[in-house]
């Protein structure tokens, strides 16, 4: 099973990458964006046989001891379903 | 609105920044996952003036001309409605 694990700065936290990349955006013409963040997609592949509350509290473990930053970041698990 | 660009890596190229992730993972003792895959997900504020199609033509444009890199990466357009 795919599960994807999308990571953003907290609303709070200013986002220098983003910024970035909203100049670089208005600099090529496209001026009808307001705001641009950049976060990061996780995507793993996890096996199927597990409870979906197995599979959940594992990939929010992980996802807090390593994948995000929980001090400047927020995540939010997706499952995808089965795998492409 | 808020429209999100997902950015994968082709399935063909090597994901050497999710492969240091899987390593850690493990390392960390989660053994139950087969896969990791790293992507971005960059989300734009756009106006809400301008139909459906203009939107996506511009946030499609966007994505091909700055925000990913076609000929290692794919993009998926997403709409996430109101802004949060």
């Amino acid at each position: 099973m795919k599960v994807a694990v999308k990571i953003r700065l907290k609303k709070s936290i200013l986002d220098p990458q983003g910024k970035a990349v909203h100049h670089a955006l208005q600099n090529l013409g496209f001026d009808g964006i307001n705001d641009v963040r950049v976060g990061k997609l996780i995507e793993l592949e996890v096996p199927d046989d597990g409870t979906p509350e197995t599979i959940h509290n594992m990939v929010e473990e992980a996802s807090r001891k390593l994948l995000a930053n929980t001090v400047i970041e927020d995540f939010e698990i997706e499952y995808l379903g089965e795998k492409a």
